[in-house]
């Protein structure tokens, strides 16, 4: 393999301190100009990162949060079990108010905490062990997650493609090559070559300041653009397919992600460009029959007028609506790539039958 | 009339000086931090204006345009007709080579121009005279042309409509009340009440900059977004119809106007919304039969990468695709809102009528 491509496809972005004192991120928000690591140790800090995004991507934030809860849990000076695991839940559900959308941190945070209540009235010392398991083998999963979805996500690809992709979800959002990015960074380890057109997703530029970065280090071809540019560069005819990732699914595949994602769905539909979203089996919350189930996470409207700017681009009295997420209706989504396999219409057959295969 | 109001529907964004000498411009790139002034007296100042969107909008372009060759005619040694018309037509054509998209500017500049050759060996002086006669009319007729379709503009709203518009088509891009903004004010001035969404519009943020601070300033409910907002602004429920201008509109009613206006357009007809293009008879460029016709200016990708931010947001070697204008397939426009009235489809046949009817 490429080394400069495996360097992208395998970056360290979250990584457990070896005496599982700290977890330490790439911090997410200092790219492309800066590449700095955050040691994180307490609640705060924790919450902090997700929060501001310095760590994001729904699976990265889910391996983030099952390390984080295990640093907190070996913290704590509770040696009783049910204070131990009293103090474990204020903290996961502390965690667990950082960010209401994405569904992979509070899975992983209920992950952590089964841990603590099915071994109850256990020694701390040997759940504390088991809590250390659970987040690595979290870590794990994903990078086999990551691995299947990309396998998946290349059979719906030919070489030459072009590619339209929103946000980030690739190896920064996740563990290994992404979700969304990661057929692109398995085509191109096997000689594939892609054009990719980036949509920058304002307002924090996830898709300018990580994606283009990621594909640009990885060697992969691609062109930023501004979100309103997807119509033309469809129009165009330079695009193929549309690959995203996903926050949440429900159980009848609608899929929140990035705000912005469902119009791509719908200039896709109208163009007649297939619209695919990938993501793990952990992100689909049958919990939520349809997308109004979703909560959508309202963001600071100064991420709007003023982040990133030398000087403001609007009157600070002018209000600004800064939903992080939107909806796409399962009717625009052409499929689902999942780590168990593709899922396509109906979504609430298809989407049911990966998890009872589980069974 | 409201005090407040009719300071940004009567802003005095171009002014030709008193003795002809220069043409005094709001300068558009400075908003909405600073107001600043700028006068332009050599071709390469006005060059420079439009080209830098410091003068902006294709109704504004056109009377700067006009302004500008009557200053420039004034400057000229040339008193013999024929040097004086051949370096008329050599300053003509290199302002016009400042933007390709907007029609106005060559349909302003033609018009100056043919005072000069309507008037073949007449005396310079005379000649003078006349330009500066019809450099005003072009802006008299634009401030009626306003006036206008914002009232046709006004017969499609009602009390209380939300309202979505991309970019700027207000007063800073006109003489007084704008073309897509014009039936806001206009209403706002009877009294009427509407819920105003602007696209920021990236990545020169026209939306953000000049449209949230013409509506604010004029005492309009504005709230702005990021431009892929637009799909759950809609998605809300909030928006009763879109409201845009426009840089060239073909015979088949293919709209050229700011890049995203298309996915806009697309949007709106998912989601059943009316979506109207406003915009004078001399942006309708008959000669052009499609869209295709349409030269789409290409912009440089700083614009995208740099431009506007505390530091870069993409890699330096991160390729961008800019494209200032995209074109609206007549199949997405409910109706073109001109001076003479509401054109429908089919285009073909209602557009050709309001040039019949002049005859």
């Amino acid at each position: 393999m490429n080394d400069q491509l495996q360097q992208v496809t395998h970056i360290d972005n979250i990584r457990l301190a070896e005496d599982g004192s700290s977890v330490t991120i790439l911090d997410q928000t200092q790219l492309p100009n800066r590449t700095e690591y955050l040691t994180l140790r307490t609640p705060e800090e924790m919450y902090e990162a997700i929060l501001l995004l310095r760590v994001r991507g729904a699976p990265a934030i889910g391996i983030c949060a099952g390390y984080c809860m295990y640093v907190l849990a070996r913290q704590m000076d509770e040696r009783d079990y049910d204070a131990f695991a009293r103090r474990f839940h204020e903290l996961k559900e502390y965690l667990n108010s950082s960010r209401p959308t994405a569904v992979n941190l509070s899975w992983a945070l209920n992950r952590m905490e089964r841990v603590v209540t099915n071994h109850a009235g256990e020694p701390v010392e040997e759940i504390l062990k088991l809590l250390e398991q659970e987040c690595k083998a979290i870590h794990q999963e994903d990078i086999q997650m990551c691995r299947a979805i990309s396998e998946y996500g290349l059979t719906l690809l030919k070489d030459g493609d072009g590619i339209l992709t929103h946000c980030n979800a690739g190896p920064l959002a996740t563990s290994r090559y992404g979700t969304a990015l990661g057929p692109l960074f398995l085509g191109k380890e096997r000689g594939m070559n892609f054009k990719v057109f980036a949509d920058e997703t304002r307002p924090l530029l996830q898709g300018a300041r990580l994606t283009s970065y990621e594909l640009q280090k990885g060697g992969i071809d691609v062109t930023l653009i501004c979100d309103n540019m997807a119509s033309i560069v469809m129009k165009n005819g330079w695009i193929n397919a549309c690959l995203v990732g996903c926050d949440r699914v429900a159980a009848n595949g609608d899929a929140a992600n990035k705000i912005g994602t469902s119009g791509v769905a719908i200039l896709a539909k109208h163009y007649g460009i297939p619209f695919y979203v990938l993501g793990p089996t952990s992100t689909i919350d049958l919990s939520c029959k349809t997308g109004d189930d979703i909560e959508i996470e309202l963001r600071d409207q100064k991420e709007i007028r003023e982040k990133f700017y030398a000087e403001p681009m609007a009157l600070p009295e002018v209000k600004c609506y800064n939903p992080a997420f939107d909806v796409t209706d399962h009717t625009l989504i052409t499929g689902i790539v999942t780590e168990k396999g593709i899922c396509y219409p109906p979504y609430t057959q298809s989407l049911a039958q990966l998890f009872q295969s589980e069974n």
